[in-house]
């Protein structure tokens, strides 16, 4: 089943279901693309890029990569699968890892 | 001196000996604030987050952080000094550290 596939888009009912816990946690979906975007604050570079350090390893291994922005202490990322032109699993797996990464 | 002290702006001859390396190197002056700004496309994620490794290192080291945006193999760097309201020594030793680590 394709929709099963973890580089597959998200379906309808899989959005329900994996992205409102999401949404919850801040996460928002991105105007004019299907995207899904948060900004993280640390309270200084060293926790902001360490932060980075453990999600650069988690998204290499994954080959699935953020786009991301740092200035100081503040980290704003958004997550998108190129090869399905929107939101898949890995963009779900990567932001749950990313919110347990910066707890 | 307060010309000489690292987080004051730049004087008008340190410009022209400092930054003109730095243009030929790639740099450009950001429009609309006193900023330069460069992108660096590495061959892959591993190579262009570990170069960002080695300039965050050097950055907090330095108290004095980047602006960047990274997606893959891309990197894209501004560099400002806050403190100062525009470009400073840090903003050319950074910038210099980054060409180094970059090659």
């Amino acid at each position: 089943m394709a929709s099963s596939t973890k580089r597959a888009q998200l379906t309808k009912e899989e959005r329900t279901c994996k992205l409102t816990p999401l949404k919850e946690a801040g996460w928002t979906l991105v105007e004019g693309r299907d995207a899904i975007y948060k900004e993280f604050i640390f309270t200084d570079f060293n926790q902001a890029f360490g932060f980075m350090t453990r999600v650069a390893l988690k998204a290499d291994k994954m080959d699935h990569h953020p786009e991301w922005f740092n200035v100081y202490n503040k980290v704003q990322i958004t997550l998108s699968t190129h090869d399905v032109g929107g939101l898949s699993h890995d963009d779900v797996t990567l932001a749950n890892f990313i919110e347990s990464a910066a707890k």
